[in-house]
């Protein structure tokens, strides 16, 4: 993880298309590359705005391209450049895809003051359900385990 | 948020829908329902296998279709029934798209003991990058802020 000349130009990449994406009027400021092989898999810039798709930051972008060639639902053997830290929908999905390596330039404080919610989302998932901003409630319901009942008596179920 | 006679129908919704895709063969044991109006808009199934995505949570697809049916990248006005606590992931998501509240019935600790990283997820979070189970670096990059000096720079940029 110390060598960082081969890790600073896939930043440099995703930094230089967080850029131009916002040049052109694209999305959001935020790029990412992955990497497999030592080469770029493929690239995702914010498309929130652009795909009415709250959930296409750059890594989902990036994360949902890169399974989709690889034909899995993990990234093993692959590194994550972003351009900023991940927030943690994007950390979330991180962990979900499973890649080798994640490294990042900017930080959360950087896009805080560029006007996002990085950091109030950390701060929030911190939280206990009943104290967030976003009312969350739990309900107790009779069946709630059901789903995970029907999992486990599954045979030749794919785990994930 | 404390009558739950409204509430509980929508959950039962949830829990039937992850119920049955887990039957079918068709994914994970969890469902979304997002309610509009007291109508059901949209309900989203794990589909992360069947779909090669490790995106593609119940809450996350529930949360896509709604956003592309409203033509919006935000969900005000609705709230999210989800079959099981959200992962840090699908909350990241809830926090970017900003429903009006959200309801659950098993609990993160009902995921973990089924054989999911949801717990361990919440944990991960918490910690600084340098301690993570997925190697995560900051590395220093002289240009690391220049997409959100182009963003500031941006006349009538949509924000989200």
């Amino acid at each position: 993880m110390t060598d960082s000349s081969t890790h600073l130009p896939f930043l440099a990449l995703a930094i230089e298309i967080a850029t131009e994406s916002v040049n052109l009027h694209q999305g959001g400021p935020f790029g990412a590359v992955i990497v497999r092989d030592g080469k770029a898999l493929t690239t995702g810039t914010n498309r929130v705005t652009a795909s009415n798709d709250p959930t296409a930051h750059a890594e989902i972008v990036a994360i949902r391209d890169a399974c989709e060639i690889l034909g899995t639902h993990q990234l093993t053997g692959c590194t994550i450049y972003c351009s900023c830290e991940p927030c943690p929908m994007c950390l979330g999905a991180i962990y979900w895809a499973r890649p080798d390596a994640v490294y990042f330039a900017a930080t959360r404080q950087d896009a805080t003051q560029a006007g996002f919610d990085d950091s109030l989302i950390y701060e929030e998932i911190a939280l206990s359900p009943a104290n967030r901003q976003i009312p969350t409630q739990h309900l107790i319901c009779p069946n709630a385990t059901q789903p995970f009942e029907a999992w486990s008596r599954l045979d030749s179920k794919r785990e994930y």
